[in-house]
């Protein structure tokens, strides 16, 4: 089975504490890594959990509030200094690019490698990257300023014919199109092999939903229908509802109910806010109401299963 | 005897590693907190060694390569977010005013507190800022963009006369201005006590540089001389002396040796290249010209001595 694998980078929100670094997450499948959100001190928490950073070739930015970006520019700092030469594609606000050139500008840097901007156009489901193995799409979210989660998703894998039944019939190449096509098959003797006892049919592809940052919003639902992991925002408790409304967040109860809704498989919540230290009554209240519930971890990784 | 420490933030140089941070250090000088520079992730080291940034009234930013200034945003975001509302200066190139505020405008953020821009007019020995206590003035670096270091000076404290010598001779306040002045006390009995054996002189004012980036340049010297503590950058050994020359920085043994020649008190190295894991071979360099070296440590104070 391929990788599919996310490892929390930064789970805080605005404001970091001595323990929490903003918000930034590492998506690994098949081998793309995925860069989501991409806070203060980014790249240092890449060093500090060994990952190569170099590997990355797509960072998904969500909005412009400095907790999900101003890591960027000492990430693509590094890579140039370090050598980088491959394009770096960015799927974020389109001011971001300016942000970005402007500093360039001023440091009188000349960056050696392509960075492909792909501005967000803030439409539900619209697809912003796809290759044989993964697609991307984007879910408008609810904040303060336009904001945009993703849906990380598997392509369907094609059925496969396992090395045992290829060896033990003797299969050609023409026999094996043919069945992968649907065909059965049938022996010299005349006996015929039904096409379900050859072939080996795929988990059906995962998939991976990022929510950050946003009020509670049921129209987000048919977007995240289902996902395998869901990570959605819990900056408050529940009795901090109405602070979460004005500043367009979410509590733990309300992501809870969300994954519910969505019928997602697993919620992983995160985002919390820099007042609390303990996290288990984040956890307890999202459990109320969807037990197969995580927190976001730095430094953790969770395996996305069927 | 007032305060007058240097803690350290941050001494890597351009690519921190997951051990160090980008540059960054607090001055406390009489309880002002002067921050200079301000790499990424200065905000979490700042809360990491307990230290309340928001006692921060001035920062001075050298010049605009980002592990001088990429933490900026955040420290600022985190200040208002904190409920700032005291103005904070900053000492800065012109441009980071339009990369400041470009980020405050498509992050729509309305800033609760003044920011006031003193732009660099990179002329040696201006005068940048000044109260009763402290006098902060420029240098100017020899750097691959215009880069600032600055000195930062004690004023001179005023003589004192003991509270021993007050109760003494009972003298009023009249005879204390006196003496202040410089006069000697005549005792009712027409005995004469001499001013010096009234007044305690105070140290010599005392004086901190901070010179990174730079190469070797001994134009410094005269801005430098007699320093209670110097900072230079140390980025390389000797032995990179050429690729030092190229990316306008300095090797350890010419620290030591503008150190030497600007006959300054101490030498504290820093800003190293993340390929020395083992800083031991960089302070041996600098000894070697200039015996009094410490390195400059993450977490580190050091209280600066006449």
């Amino acid at each position: 089975m391929q990788n599919f694998e996310l490892t929390i980078l930064g789970c805080s929100s605005a404001t970091p504490t001595s323990k929490r670094n903003p918000t930034a997450q590492l998506l690994n499948i098949a081998e793309r890594f995925f860069l989501i959100d991409c806070g203060e001190a980014t790249q240092i928490q890449l060093r500090r959990f060994k990952l190569k950073f170099q590997r990355i070739n797509h960072i998904f930015i969500s909005h412009l509030h400095g907790d999900h970006y101003l890591g960027l520019m000492g990430l693509i700092s590094s890579m140039h200094l370090l050598g980088r030469t491959v394009e770096l594609h960015l799927y974020c606000p389109a001011e971001l690019q300016e942000i970005i050139e402007i500093q360039f500008k001023h440091s009188q840097s000349y960056i050696k490698f392509p960075i492909v901007y792909h501005a967000h156009n803030y439409v539900n489901n619209e697809l912003i990257f796809e290759d044989e193995r993964v697609e991307v799409r984007t879910i408008v979210l609810n904040h303060r300023i336009p904001c945009c989660g993703f849906v990380f998703k598997e392509k369907p894998l094609l059925p496969t014919i396992s090395k045992e039944a290829i060896h033990l019939f003797q299969l050609t190449v023409d026999e094996i199109v043919a069945i992968k096509a649907g065909g059965d098959f049938v022996k010299r003797s005349g006996e015929i092999i039904k096409n379900s006892e050859l072939l080996s049919i795929p988990n059906s592809p995962r998939s991976y939903a990022y929510c950050s940052d946003t009020c509670y919003d049921e129209r987000l639902l048919e977007y995240i229908k289902g996902v395998n992991l869901l990570y959605h925002e819990a900056t408050f408790l529940n009795e901090m509802q109405e602070r979460a409304k004005e500043t367009y967040h979410t509590t733990a109860l309300q992501a809870g109910t969300i994954a519910k809704k969505a019928e997602v498989k697993q919620l992983m919540i995160g985002h919390y806010s820099a007042r609390y230290k303990d996290l288990q009554p984040l956890l307890d209240e999202a459990k109320s109401v969807f037990e197969n519930t995580v927190l976001a971890i730095e430094g953790e990784s969770t395996i996305v299963h069927n």
